[in-house]
């Protein structure tokens, strides 16, 4: 196992140094913090991190669930980890004091669930989970329904889940079937299937807590008839005891990696038993759910960006050690071999995933940050920062998976036929990580969202609104020589996306929403690259006056490096975007005119 | 399981249509064929793979070898396919008649090699190994090696291996410290270790014949003091008996995927009894090998094409059975969810994977032909098409290995969280086709050999000649409309890439090295795409009069369809030739360099 799952250094860096975090605590929300309490919370986090999670994540892919009888078995790890985070508040940690929350601000939230992602990912998804539909039911649902799951959930006693996808509902929630009818007691009664509902079912706890989205009978067709339930394992008898809510887990399902985390196929109301409760009002559902869809989108992007970072320090550690072939400009073959860290090609492919990972997480905490200001703001700024943080969710969702897919197959590669093999964790990364693509939206469902809503709601306003976010930064460079190049390339790929958005709206704008949206993946890439680039510009700001005014060489030395992430993220990333534009600016209706026929041969 | 693993029709389109692969059987090499007669070895070399190694793909993976002691137990199919194999001379279809051999074209064995791979990795590497180890002795060594060993291996009955890699020793096979001391006996006394063996050991066979690097005691250091051994498991002995010849498994690799072959750690010589038989001249070993390694570089190129395109029809498959979503412009929701494959994004990722795999089975086989012509040639045409197979063969491994798992991850992604399950191929595809980016010659190593080696020998000489083929086929499509925009592109490209490749000679010019080998993977990348728009162009050529003179609807959208894949590829992927220009145009020496202190923070 390597040493090293990530950098509280880089983290604090971007905390405090890029976002500064620390301020927030001026405001009455997060006044009963400051620096050094955040600090305290960081370093608790990493060390229940390095305790109950990083032991087990070798082992939780090696022994993964199992169905037995009516019991999904999971490892032993997973009660303590639940209970323990229960315990420590750390499923509360957005939570306002008055509801027993920790009241932290998002963005110390956020970093807390990287580490804890970086450490073992599979098993920071059973409190992730817990948290999120804790939240729905706070939100939107009645005290009682509060009183009766909320606390179990957030003491990690519970587990709570999302139970939207079903067989032939996944994408297309609309086409969901599950229905709900009503009764006179109360209650719904569910009948339906689920299928790949994390944390769906597990021997951890005492009880499951789907909140489980189902069509009322006679509700309207597609979206506008989906209501949200909460939908037990166990119900609550009159007597107060744990019953049977008709809810079966009919199979789990057989991943390629993720494995620590149990995936479930659910049948509810086999016996016409299964009680719903309804949460907010009927034929709502789908507007409360993507409230939880939306944190869980971006959760996805540190889910992603975390098991990159692992991996990226798992195969800086092999450079560092490993030691193979000479320097190219070196010709006595009797002189000892060399770290492979030295090898220009390796510093390369480890520079490419410290640009993704440490890129990542800066836009990442950007939209936490938009998070917590939307909640301290004026009216005015809260507008603002929700339509930012609207307009960034699929990208903070998308490019960190997309991305850390290819960054940890880069650092696989760094090992060499180790990286293919189970002596080392990379393989394991590069399974975990694929999910990250798929779920709670596709790549192609993000593109879609960025380009087909987001960037054309409100007559485009959040897209201008980011523009000038972007100017900002420039702004801020312009004038310090070292940044000269990357300030100057960042402007011009900024013009390059609205150019390309200008002439898509004009498609739009023509009628044709299938040619308009037939590239919106693309435009998802291309907006993603100059999104980097801009939270590296960002980051840039800060490192050279670090670089001037570091105490030690040490940290001079961090500065530096992460001088060349930035230069690499400007010289071999953001030229990408060239290619993508001559795409965009040339679509020609190829893949809408495309025929199911041309494909049979 | 999906239904089909590769097509035919697109196969034959290659050889017969773009190749021309029956006009080599006017030559006397290949004149005991005819197209006829090719067709039945194509056809017999589907059903094999359709009856004996298709059925056994998932069941491989999951029941992956054991050492047991001192046998490494393999699935019980391994031996049937090498005895099958060895029986229908399936492991001699390059070899003369003289030799027992079908004395095929190699174009056709290729083609034979594809069908095997994208049916059954795994399996298909048994018999490919025993094939070049055997070619090795053929060439090189004796006659008494000869009758000692190939026919068992052409057999199926002993499985033949290439022992090179070391714990330290991959890539610098310079460092290797394995050793063979002479005796007076006519062997050599072995001794070392060699980890990653494909295929080092298992029950499949009687034995093993390893195809060993060592250095004989006194050697020059370096390459130079490199030789080839034959070291089998277990030798003969003077009763004519197989005797143990000190050849242990010490253990075997869990890997990610490509399970159904074992990949071994041998230990040589722990009892001093280890023999090792000489092949060829003393110290002349890794050029030897080189020109099996040069053959197996290709081999993994049609291994790694093979396998996304089984992946692709896998996909396809379920695209088209997969109902999900209504169209863009579709806003009714009452109406019935479309099959995926009406999805312009999905046609995109459809497209993208036909685009990978049938551009790189094109200059696979552009290779295989070069192969033959060599053969077939007059003195100065072999020189040529000997120089143009050296160049290309990096891009011929690289291009399909790591657009391959590109293409794969786009399956995947069109099954969506199925893809991500073992209820379907796709997820075993992603994990297969990981090892080709790594084994023979990791893509690192493929970038130096190409812009180190290939386009700077003979004066570029190799470099110039492929700039004359490529404007060949733009001379031939000069005129056809419907290829007017492709024709021009692939003239810019090729400008682009002489451009690059005149800019990195300057830098090479001036003694930097270490700089001018710096992006060389990025180079290899640019190199790739513009060899691959090539191929495409040259099937166009053949589809616009194949769409014009079609006998019937379903030829006329085979060629429709991959007019549309050939569009896909000019319009999506040869404009990623800007962004790489762009940073190889400007190295700055960036990854040189960045620093090892730099990385730790």
């Amino acid at each position: 196992m390597a040493e090293k799952f990530m950098s509280m250094r880089n983290l604090k860096f971007l905390l405090y140094e890029v976002f500064d975090a620390a301020s927030l605590t001026r405001y009455d929300d997060y006044g009963a913090y400051d620096r050094k309490m955040l600090d305290m919370v960081l370093q608790a986090a990493w060390e229940l991190a390095q305790g109950i999670l990083w032991p087990h994540f070798q082992e939780m892919d090696r022994d993964p669930p199992e169905l037995a009888g009516d019991v999904v078995k999971v490892h032993s790890s997973v009660r303590d980890v639940l209970r323990t985070f229960g315990e420590g508040g750390w499923i509360a940690m957005t939570v306002p004091e008055e509801l027993d929350g920790q009241q932290l601000p998002q963005i110390i939230a956020d970093a807390c669930h990287f580490i804890f992602c970086s450490a073992n990912y599979s098993a920071a998804v059973y409190p992730g989970l817990c948290d999120g539909a804790a939240r729905l039911i706070e939100n939107f649902g009645s005290q009682a329904l509060y009183d009766a799951f909320v606390p179990h959930m957030r003491g990690g006693r519970w587990q709570g889940t999302m139970a939207l996808t079903e067989p032939e509902a996944g994408s297309s929630l609309a086409d969901i079937v599950t229905t709900a009818e009503p009764t006179d007691e109360g209650y719904y009664r569910i009948q339906g299937q689920k299928i790949f509902i994390s944390g769906g079912d597990h021997d951890g706890v005492e009880n499951i807590v789907h909140l489980m989205l189902a069509k009322i009978k006679g509700a309207p067709a597609g979206v506008k008839g989906i209501s949200l339930f909460v939908v037990p394992k166990k119900r609550i008898s009159e007597t107060g005891d744990l019953v049977s809510n008709d809810v079966v887990t009919s199979g789990i399902f057989h991943k390629l990696g993720y494995r620590g985390c149990p995936i479930a196929q659910l049948s509810m109301g086999d016996k016409e038993d299964c009680r719903g409760y309804l949460v907010g009002e009927p034929h709502n559902g789908l507007r409360y759910m993507f409230q939880m869809m939306n944190e869980s989108r971006i959760g996805v992007g540190i889910g992603a960006a975390a098991i990159a970072t692992a991996a990226y320090y798992a195969a800086l550690e092999y450079a560092t050690i490993r030691k193979q072939g000479r320097m190219i400009h070196e010709k006595d073959p009797s002189l000892p071999p060399v770290p492979i860290i030295q090898h220009p090609d390796v510093k390369r492919m480890l520079l490419f995933q410290r640009a993704v990972v440490e890129g990542s997480l800066s836009l990442l905490l950007q939209c936490s940050q938009y998070v917590d200001l939307k909640r301290v703001g004026s009216d005015e700024e809260t507008e603002a920062y929700a339509l930012l943080l609207d307009l960034l969710t699929p990208v903070a969702k998308s490019y960190p998976s997309e991305n850390g897919i290819l960054s940890i197959s880069q650092g696989l590669q760094c090992l060499g036929g180790s990286g293919y093999c189970d002596d080392y964790p990379l393989e394991q990364y590069y399974r975990d990580a694929r999910i990250h693509p798929i779920h709670e939206g596709t790549t192609g469902i993000q593109g879609q969202d960025l380009l087909g809503r987001k960037v054309m709601m409100k007559g485009g306003k959040a897209f201008k609104l980011y523009g000038e976010e972007v100017r900002k930064t420039i702004s801020k460079a312009v004038g310090e020589e070292r940044l000269q190049i990357q300030t100057r390339a960042l402007e011009e790929a900024l013009v390059l996306v609205e150019e390309v958005t200008a002439h898509l709206k004009g498609v739009a704008a023509k009628g044709d929403a299938d040619k308009f949206l037939a590239d919106a993946t693309l435009y998802l890439e291309l907006f993603g690259i100059v999104a980097i680039a801009w939270q590296w510009l960002k980051q840039g700001i800060v490192m050279v006056k670090g670089i001037d005014g570091a105490a030690s060489e040490k940290e001079k030395n961090f500065y530096q490096g992460k001088l060349y992430a930035l230069r690499f993220f400007f010289a071999y990333e953001l030229p990408k975007t060239a290619g993508l534009a001559r795409r965009l600016m040339n679509g020609d209706g190829l893949t809408v005119e495309m025929q199911e026929a041309f494909f049979k041969d």
